[in-house]
């Protein structure tokens, strides 16, 4: 068993019951270390969904709504999934991660079934069925990124690793000026991804995917803790095997919240999952000396 | 009182308890006649987050995340809000629509402060605060547009008009073709879009708006009854006074599903929401013939 599915394994307890515990393996840092290690937005997600689908009629999470309320703590927690609807095509449930009797987080799960993604289905395929896909997020190869290693926010005072130990990142040079303190000036991220360890990627991962790279705002020199408010994913079909590309940008900070918009695109070259979601910018901009790793 | 007011107004019954009734006059018939008339979509939305807005601690409704169940039917309905957390920058409640004991719109609203729209707030504002803002759709002048009238999905088989008789909507002429069987090839709607009653755009009437163009999947030739899935919205501003200007592209259709992104901008050239929804495909494409008004 991977860690990643360790860290996000669900314990059924009756029905629509499900234990599970926050794991400090997937956890990131507030810069300086003031609040206590949180869980990547993405990896709770992934929670919520193992029990989702655990109990669910159709297979895939169609369109996932994650509302974050609180952060979550490193102890056990609870996941209650109420089915509000089960059609043929589209299934709903409510799902909530508890812990002492509040809510965490509150999600919208719509299940269905997506394709699953091969060569063959990108454009056109020849199907009676309507099919159309707009252009792929342009990367450099692989091998002409960078990998950040432990990024700030992934290392702890103690200098414990929890996320940037589970995941690789490739990026693209142009977005990760933030590092010396030189910010592009773009709010945009992109790059591959994909676990350390040896495990296809499939619809839990692509919810960390979504929620994987540092906020697009860090392109804007603000590389504060800035807190996922609300994500939405939609699945769109099941990724090939291999590291995944990920393509983020904005497109309004203002109010002190920005937009992030991420596309994931596999190895087979179609798009498998999307997201949006709404954050607060952290405090500052900070200055650069905090930017070091 | 205008029509749209009457027709998103909720009357308070207790503790988070609303009572409404989808109204006709903003509702939408298949083509063919063939399911009784479905109320838009964000009109649904828009009641909804007026029975949230009534209790909320928080006056805008930063992130509100819709998933559709059942159709609404022209009938009494209650509204369930519930308060899930109330912080000083966010408050979420999950708010139901229910009718006959069924949930029929279930959503999560979370709750926050957004600036009010002004020409000076575009852009760098010279505030201390961080403020980007990306390139707005680019839309001919009003008078170049195009006004569809009472287009496919909005007349009866006995010729009452609903949703189109409330909306004032100028397309871009590049957009229309579908119209007349000749999809432009690109599945995008682009166009000022308002109410015809002399009432300011507020949270309401942007939920009307992301929602409010005919399915991007129309530019393909797909012009049959596509229901949307899930929606969500993010409100950006406080819209001023004036028409609005919405551009809605999609990055993928596959599966029978479809993403549709959709930017408000108003008068002011400031961008004040943002939304995605997954909907399901018509039947079909349908045939030229069926395209008519």
């Amino acid at each position: 068993m991977t860690t990643f599915d360790e860290a996000t394994a669900v314990t059924r307890l009756g029905r629509g019951r499900y234990l599970t515990h926050p794991d400090q393996r997937f956890a990131l840092v507030a810069p300086g270390g003031v609040t206590p290690p949180a869980v990547n937005g993405g990896v709770l997600i992934a929670t919520v969904l193992r029990a989702v689908l655990d109990c669910s009629p159709l297979p895939h999470p169609v369109a996932t709504s994650a509302h974050f309320l609180r952060v979550a703590k490193l102890a056990p927690a609870e996941i209650g999934v109420t089915w509000l609807k089960k059609g043929r095509t589209a299934a709903t449930a409510r799902a909530t991660l508890m812990q002492d009797g509040e809510p965490v987080l509150e999600t919208t799960v719509t299940a269905g079934t997506v394709p699953v993604s091969s060569p063959a289905a990108n454009g056109q395929d020849g199907h009676a069925e309507l099919t159309w896909t707009d252009a792929p997020p342009v990367l450099p190869p692989p091998q002409e990124c960078v990998e950040l290693g432990p990024w700030p926010g992934t290392v702890a005072p103690d200098g414990t690793v929890g996320y940037a130990a589970q995941i690789t990142m490739l990026f693209d040079p142009a977005v990760v000026g933030w590092r010396h303190g030189e910010p592009s000036g773009l709010p945009e991220m992109r790059g591959y991804f994909g676990l350390r360890e040896d495990r296809d990627p499939d619809a839990l991962t692509l919810a960390v995917a979504v929620d994987g790279l540092p906020p697009v705002v860090f392109g804007l020199g603000a590389t504060g803790w800035a807190p996922t408010v609300e994500l939405t994913m939609h699945m769109r079909a099941v990724p090939a095997p291999g590291l995944l590309r990920v393509a983020a940008r904005c497109r309004n900070v203002s109010g002190g919240w920005f937009d992030e918009d991420a596309e994931v695109w596999d190895s087979a070259g179609n798009l498998v999952a999307q997201s949006r979601q709404i954050a607060r910018v952290g405090r500052g901009p900070l200055r650069a000396g905090q930017l070091a790793v």
